[in-house]
């Protein structure tokens, strides 16, 4: 690089400090020095002018307070004075927390959000139930008996733990005591509550591989060195090995329908991963958003009912059942865990929005919640039929392979080898189609091969057609696949 | 302390580290080693011991990493493996990362939030809106609208930015581009969310002294050194000092009827606060829940308005002007920023309550909320006169004096010297009247002789009567502390 004129006068009557800041402050500005351009050396500049190292030291400190300037330890100090993207004219880059400057902005999920409301796009990416089995019509009536009865409750300041009904309905509910139950302004905030909770900078999380996207990235933001565990596999001997290279703060696993996979851990499974986590004593997070969707046969018992030693902290919510839109989870766990949680909460949200929580009390204390789960799991079996017609029918054999899920909202296919799921997903996005793509669940890069339709979601009368722009979407991946391969073969 | 016998053997075929641990954790979990007790150091039970202090070193990562032990740097280790409280049979407390184990479980806030439940008690502790204003049959009518037109949209997955609806609603309502604007669930997450974004461990924050309990409860949280700037003098130069000498990472303040002094900052502080952040290039995060609470004349123009830099972050909420319950907040902020403060939202809670948001957009797009905030005031002012004439006729004079305010939802009193805060509100509790007690605000222990009451919340049928048993509260209050300062006289 080549540094601008600084010009350090000893007699002039202004502490050198103060004036080399001035110097590389104007220097930054005029754009003489450019954004990302490194400085040099603490020491190195120092000889340059002749200064003592601490006054070059405190004048990086200075320039880096000012958002001009970051240090990355054993990197250097970097000008980052430019203008950010979308206009802002001042150097909020060079603010961010360290956690934040690295975190990797992926966009992948909030995009997902963002194609539920396209029309023209048929996506099966969101995970969500059929929500035209929402009982809309008993939900208003019960909203109206609430807003009559109880305005104050539903719209007034409320405890942090949950409203007190609403805890109630789901320790009878689920089978705990009511002060074991947080409730959640939506279960990601469990997820959050927990790595804020338990997480330090650096420590290692085991946690499914594939697994939920959420967790992942949440995890990351706490900073937390992630240890993936093979659940295709479940070697409950590698779950071991892991826990004993690793050392884990914690265990997250989504035993019951596990998204992506649909996977079930069976029961001696589950039992010997509660005898590995208390012999090691690593607390277990069960994540059972699926477990009421089966399709048929229930799943078998939660990791947090079979567990004798209370290691397991719960987390389940009504995004999967009932409808995301509510933001409704919630937390079983010993009444310590919660008192730590519910601390970290009240710093985080104050507490959860009041009407939906005390309709949902309602709807859950009139036995109205069975009913309507058994007409989704109908509705559910309905679309994955079809679904799986569609794909027979549209989709040239081993082209896209899935195991028959028998209950969750997913079917996790696996891509024949001349395509792959990022290449498909960019031509399907064209074709006005969306699906999940695998590399999203995997902490590592990997499932590149792999995809996950939500067949739960999208209305029956346009699944087929989906599946048929799937089907375009693949023929134009394979030929433009082929293409690049040709073109890539070495010449000689 | 006495350690229990310990007895490694080079010769018995087990590493001498995995024997060490085994004899401690059989000590920590027979009881010999007690809960809170502290280990030797590593180099004196390597010495006692013979062995190598590696041999210490690691068996002591092991007791941490399982929860048995914990240790605090320049402290020692220590045994933390006794039943936690409420039933725990695990370690709970030996699992929660570095940030939780420190924070003080100020039970303040919570307690607040579980008062307003309790139907005999008086409240003028929490600060809510007077509920009674609330356009319940428009709202109930709004939701139904939007439960038969856009179902879909209120109960599916949505953007964590925010409804589309709602952003533009409020742009409109505010004067900003909808992409500015951040749809929160609850003012708080925006502090919580700004925390995250800006704040590393150790990190300075100005913050109004008094000020707000969540901000002091949330900047805690993210390990910051909270550094008060006298909201009652306001003085700038000092604000310039703090500057200087801490180099902020943020200003946080609340200039329009403060909570909890009620104050205005005027026109030409605004500008010089401006000013000195522009020039120092420190964010100003401008926390602005009650200017829209104005008795009679409409505050100054909002910092965020008049700064041409683009440094603030703008917060506000419909907690204090419509409904706490309903958990919707807003920031503004330059479009960078958003983008950041999203993608931390995204993992925190994915998005916000859907109906709500639906809601309010129509409420705010159809012009009600003006008409609102006119019968709100009006009610305001009612009760604010209700409540002074109250403090007028039962209590005896200067015994708790206060400034009118302008807006805004609370009376900030001062005790006369012979009562402390925290006695008052206790003898209060037992006659059933509830406030804030002073020393909430104050992050380094200030605030003995100073209390909040909300005037707003309290039905206005009910003022009177708190006052009076406030009176009560008062005299017994003195009494005691009579006794106790004559009790505590030195007896030579």
């Amino acid at each position: 690089m080549t540094l601008p004129k600084l010009n350090v006068k000893r007699a002039n009557g202004e502490a050198l400090y103060s004036q080399l800041v001035k110097q590389l402050e104007a220097a930054i500005e005029t754009g003489e020095l450019k954004d990302g351009e490194r400085l040099p050396s603490e020491r190195d500049l120092a000889e340059r002018l002749g200064l003592s190292r601490t006054t070059v030291v405190n004048t990086y400190r200075e320039l880096e307070s000012c958002g001009l300037v970051r240090s990355h330890v054993g990197r250097g100090t970097f000008v980052c004075a430019s203008l950010e993207p979308n206009e802002a004219p001042f150097a909020w880059r060079g603010k961010l927390s360290a956690g934040i400057a690295h975190l990797s902005h992926d966009p992948a999920m909030r995009q997902l959000m963002r194609d539920v409301a396209n029309p023209d796009m048929i996506s099966f990416t969101a995970g969500a139930p059929a929500i035209e089995c929402f009982p809309l019509d008993q939900y208003r009536q019960l909203m109206d008996g609430v807003l009559r009865r109880s305005a104050d409750l539903a719209l007034g300041n409320a405890p942090t733990e949950g409203q007190p009904g609403l805890r109630k309905a789901i320790s009878n509910y689920f089978g705990a005591k009511p002060e074991q139950v947080l409730i959640l302004s939506g279960a990601q905030q469990g997820l959050d509550l927990i790595a804020r909770c338990l997480l330090d900078q650096g420590d290692a999380v085991v946690i499914d591989r594939p697994g939920y996207v959420g967790a992942i990235q949440t995890f990351r933001l706490a900073g937390a060195n992630l240890i993936g565990w093979d659940v295709v596999r479940a070697d409950l001997g590698e779950l071991e090995d892991l826990i004993l290279r690793y050392r884990p703060k914690l265990i997250y696993t989504n035993p019951t329908f596990q998204n992506p996979t649909g996977r079930i851990l069976p029961l001696w499974e589950r039992k010997e991963m509660l005898r590995l986590a208390a012999r090691y004593r690593v607390p277990i997070v069960e994540d059972d958003p699926y477990s009421e969707t089966y399709l048929d046969t229930p799943p078998p018992t939660s990791l947090y009912h079979l567990d004798s030693h209370r290691i397991v902290i719960y987390l389940s919510t009504l995004s999967k059942t009932f409808a995301p839109g509510i933001r409704l989870g919630w937390l079983v766990a010993s009444a310590y865990v919660v008192e730590q949680l519910t601390s970290i909460k009240q710093r985080e949200n104050l507490f959860t929005e009041g009407l939906g929580q005390l309709v949902v009390a309602e709807f859950l204390q009139r036995g109205l919640f069975k009913d309507h789960l058994l007409s989704l799991r109908k509705e559910h079996s309905r679309k994955l039929n079809i679904l799986s017609q569609a794909i027979d029918r549209y989709l040239p054999p081993k082209t896209l392979e899935f195991a028959q899920p028998q209950g969750g909202l997913y079917l996790w296919c696996r891509l024949g080898r001349e395509v792959e799921g990022e290449r498909l997903l960019q031509d399907s996005l064209r074709s006005g189609v969306a699906f999940a793509n695998g590399e999203m669940f995997y902490s590592d890069g990997a499932g590149r091969q792999e995809l996950r339709l939500c067949f739960s979601q999208v209305p029956g009368g346009k699944i087929e057609e989906g599946i048929r722009r799937l089907s375009q979407a693949l023929e134009a991946s394979r030929t433009s696949q082929a293409a690049h391969d040709t073109a890539t073969v070495p010449l000689v």
